[in-house]
């Protein structure tokens, strides 16, 4: 039976926990101001983008040759998508003018029959369609459609829907199974997930169909890409491409026979996301299956701590299973980012919580850890262990960036932060017929309109070892709402009250279920506990053996070096060390505490290169700080995963 | 006072060893009949090198393009090397019509003016000394210098001898101060080993101030390397060298200014050697304080235990101070090749016998383990720890080969092992006008003048743990030769007799000094203790804090999943595990032993991906063969630094 389960409209949801609420509130007033200046190559010392100049060279206003990045039109997009987001939930409204500004420009850089990327219309009008392994115009499409889809949600802009529909019919043309269509598909998968949407808001069909097409025909022999890529020859748009083979862009097989996790981690999230979208729209069982088998390799052995995906330095892709390294790897923002949009994809598929675990894991740790606490500085690539000395260029480490970076080349990060954050609501709540999913215990509010009653809900969360969450429940209507609140996998016991009375909600899927009917307001209480806790890796993860990493609540912690001092590869932790928990460091945003423990740190004794071990211990006391937050103070080494001291040392001397 | 510390006449030296003597007698039974084939693209598994092809297209022998990589010339050039370091040695005569034959077409190829490089001749005469950065014509002079020096002293054949003189006078008249003269130097470094050579050989003076021209005139500002590259453009003969950068080719200062091993290991190793060679031919003692320094650099802060050095898996090089990843770096075997050569030198500079330790190092450990016992498998990169399973194609890990090779696309590495391993005399001994250094406890032979008296070495060694040298010298003439023998970091103990009546030689620059006077046959002993031990790494060194590595004698050990199984990350050791000799796998070339100790393998308890730790340790006895031989049985893991259990455990269950 076809699943329900929706995004409930954003516009009304607000985020009041202290640390989200702080960074949706940097994405209206620091980061859009901020890229809009980059997206308009106004700042001296960022590199340019050229991405407004690009469009305006399109559109006629300006004269000259394409710049910066293929795909670098989607910067834009993603901004409109997240100022679209911001305005549902209150916020940008000064940013209108600049929005509609740009509007018109990708109006005016669109050509008559509906094409729509400016690298081509300007510079190489001979070659549209023709280069999908690396030209990136399915790409853009879809990052257009779904900023025009929520920008009309928005807004009720038609322009820009208007500018979208045009687009996915052009798209609609030129592909398909016809003998005269192009018989390709994208060479980074995006414009599915865009297809989903305008067809959600326009109920057009076949976007829908296009959208399945694509995943139908994609992996099929002979590889569409491949041949492609020998035709284009030398004139690669990428020569760095040398080593693409089938894997990266997933085209190794029909998606629907995937297994295991492949190639180039964010095309892989994508299109697993449009997978599970279509599963569901079009009860897709075996589209299903290959959905549930993919979650479970991304989530049961290729993904770290951190719910970062993408264990190569080099072309961004996944490896092996258990191959996780934890400081030469990618773990790129945006794939982490897509194993939120999989998750919660994969979520309405199937009606369980379980999900929000994995969506949690990607959202407090890597996702926040990629953009800066005041908006303007991003993480490409998010390693778990941090020596800023090695990290140099013209080395297999230089991708590997010890602090924040103002722009990229590729700068697909910035807007994809800003654009999951503005949009937060969407992973904290959903609804479907007669239910209304919380899927997060983040402060937050929605009201929320389902069989003709309005639930207005209010839930204040705070992480602490004694664990409460409040819910005030004001209902108005006839009738009755479940409400589904998901207990999550680190809350260790939980029990509730409802105004005062304990009650004991059957747990299904992952929710505990209360059906709400009577009328006025009710205050829920959810009690638990939740200490900071000790974790560690499968023994298959070689990287991770004998090491111990700190998590609280949904949190996975790191030393860094402004609070424990240099060289944390030389510090020890007992499996049962005590953690206390203390008041975060006030320049961090939010209200999360900091966690302090003793450890101990193990000098060689050797005083040259190599030596005969002369093992010595000292104690220090140290303090551990969300992941998701470091780097915002002194910039240094970090670590997450430390070595344990699995038995009593007998080599100490007290400090 | 200007040293004159020489290589002995190789063709009096014979290496007994069972261990080098085996490989030394694979470099004429195998490996040079290998790669002639290999040459002549005869095999048909084997990658195609194009190199003798290319000579004959270039002699107008055949038709076409040239192929291969742009230096491939010099493969013939080294092949031609060791095969003249054989024939010195005894070896190889049934290789000589090859020798001829190739040495006429190397004649043939050469232009009227003395060009000679196969690349430039065939398909880009206009290109001619314009791409020093890319194009390696001084390298390949270097190599055709070294080669025919030794082809000369070998057989006496002037035609190679006059080939390199030719070329020589060529790159004396296009290369100088002068207005008209091409101002550049070379990008990889080697012509200046060759000119030394050569200048060593005929006398002429100036091939010695033609290397010492390049040496001087490297890095002084503007950089000529990247001036000339940006000219290059587009053109480029390596597009993957986007990020090349001055200290890639250490033209960032000049040599006499550097003080740190910067860029790529093997032009570092080259430049470092030709400024030793340089600053002891011309007592230049600026120059002799850069080589001081930069080999303190080097085995002080940038040296794995193994004698490997490149910690950066992207362009072979050098990184930072202590960076010394186990499992991604590069370590290329003509790396170590080029730390024996630097070491040679800085002895002949130095007349300190401590630089033979870092040369034994080399040899005995990365460079035995670049080679198949069997001679025609090669490893390129030299990792301390192999999972074979991450070594994937078009990931951050390609470049790691869990397998010896049969060839690749840049071969440099098989026939710098075989020149190497062929001409191992000049790493064994050395003389002066009084003294005969022996420099290894390799067992071996050899006959030299020295003051009109003749001497007769036998030496014999076995490694164990009651150490064991026996040197059975014979003396011819009158007058005193003074024999000094050095004395191994590894020696724990050491004593002297002679005759059967011990003896105290004074210790003098790290060798034990004996005045030989009298004629006849004496017998000297070496005694002395030498036992497996257990050696950890300065604390600055990340990687391998808290590890352990066994070593025996000069050899690095390692385990391998062959004898103790997969995921060796989960072995731990303790600092003080009793280690036994035994004996070992007799499958494997040469008499060194397995060394077995308990060790404890951990198990983490999380049968998903990440949980709450459950440790256990099982006990397990473990065998450990030297890293030189690895991968020379099945193919599998191997590691080399070991987690250090540092205290008692108290997780134990018995196995």
């Amino acid at each position: 039976m076809k699943n329900h389960i929706l995004v409930p409209t954003l516009s009304h949801i607000r985020v009041t926990d202290p640390l989200f609420g702080s960074y949706i509130d940097q994405v209206s007033r620091q980061l859009l101001p901020y890229q809009w200046n980059v997206l308009n190559d106004k700042l001296p010392d960022v590199k340019s983008s050229y991405c407004i100049s690009n469009f305006r060279i399109a559109a006629g206003l300006e004269q000259g040759h394409h710049r910066g990045a293929v795909f670098c039109d989607t910067d834009a997009y993603k901004w409109l998508e997240t100022l679209a987001y911001c305005l549902q939930c209150g916020h940008g409204q000064e940013l209108l003018p600049a929005a509609e500004e740009l509007i018109a420009l990708i109006e005016s850089a669109q050509e008559e029959d509906g094409y729509l990327q400016t690298y081509f219309t300007v510079d190489h009008p001979d070659q549209k369609w023709k280069n999908l392994a690396e030209g990136h115009e399915l790409y853009g499409a879809g990052h257009l459609m779904e900023a025009a889809v929520a920008f009309h949600q928005a807004t009720g802009n038609e322009t820009i829907l208007q500018v979208a529909v045009r687009l996915a019919d052009l798209i609609c043309c030129v592909f398909g199974d016809a003998p005269d269509c192009c018989h390709g598909y994208p060479g980074h998968q995006e414009v599915e997930l865009g297809l989903v949407k305008l067809y959600q808001l326009t109920g057009t069909q076949r976007y829908l169909e296009m959208a399945r097409h694509f995943l139908r025909i994609r992996g099929q022999k002979p590889n569409y890409l491949m041949r492609e890529l020998a035709e284009t020859g030398d004139a690669r748009i990428f020569p760095e491409f040398a080593d693409y083979d089938e894997k990266y862009a997933q085209s190794h097989l029909p998606p629907v026979e995937q297994r295991t996790a492949e190639g180039h981690a964010v095309r892989a999230m994508y299109m697993y996301s449009a997978m599970a979208d279509i599963a569901r729209e079009c009860e897709d069982e075996e589209l299903k299956t290959a959905c549930l088998e993919l979650w479970r390799n991304v989530t049961e052995k290729r993904m770290y701590i951190t719910g970062g995906i993408g264990s190569s330095g080099h072309l961004e892709r996944f490896t092996t299973d258990y191959d996780l390294p934890n400081d030469r790897m990618y773990c790129e923002s945006c794939a982490s980012v897509g194993l939120m949009m999989f998750g919660r994809r994969m979520a309405a598929l199937t009606g369980s919580a379980a999900y929000y675990d994995t969506v949690e894991r990607a959202l407090c740790n890597t996702v926040l850890a990629g953009v800066q606490d005041q908006g303007d500085r991003y993480f490409y690539v998010n390693p778990l262990e941090v020596w800023p000395d090695n990290c140099l260029p013209s080395t297999s480490m230089a991708h590997v960036k010890p602090v924040r970076q103002r722009w990229f080349d590729v700068a697909c990060c910035p807007s994809n932060i800003g654009r999951t954050l503005a949009s937060l609501g969407q992973y904290l709540y959903a609804r479907d017929e007669k239910s209304l999913y919380v899927n997060q215990l983040i402060s937050s509010t929605i009201t929320e309109e389902i069989r003709g009653l309005r639930l207005h809900l209010e839930m204040q969360v705070s992480l602490q070892e004694a664990f409460r969450g409040d819910f005030q429940l004001e209902l108005e209507g006839e009738g009755t709402i479940m409400l589904r609140i998901r207990i999550p996998s680190w809350l260790e016991y939980h029990s509730f009250t409802l105004d005062g009375r304990v009650i004991r909600p059957a747990v299904e899927n992952g929710y505990a279920v209360l059906a709400l009917s009577r009328p006025g307001v009710q205050h829920l209480v959810l009690t638990g506990h939740t200490t900071p806790r000790w974790v560690t890796a499968n023994a298959r993860v070689r990287a991770d053996l004998g090491r111990l990493a700190l998590a609280y609540g949904p949190y996975v912690y790191c030393l860094e070096q402004t609070d424990n001092g240099d060289n944390l590869a030389q510090i020890y932790v007992r499996p049962d060390a005590a953690v206390t928990v203390e008041a975060g460091d006030p320049t961090l945003p939010g209200t999360l505490p900091a966690l302090r423990f003793s450890g101990l740190r193990l000098d060689s004794g050797v005083d040259g290169l190599y030596g005969t071990p002369r093992f010595r211990f000292t104690e220090q006391r140290l303090t551990a700080v969300p992941y998701g937050l470091w780097c915002n103070r002194q910039p240094g080494e970090m670590i997450v995963w430390l070595k344990a001291l699995l038995p009593v040392m007998d080599h100490l001397i007290p400090s």
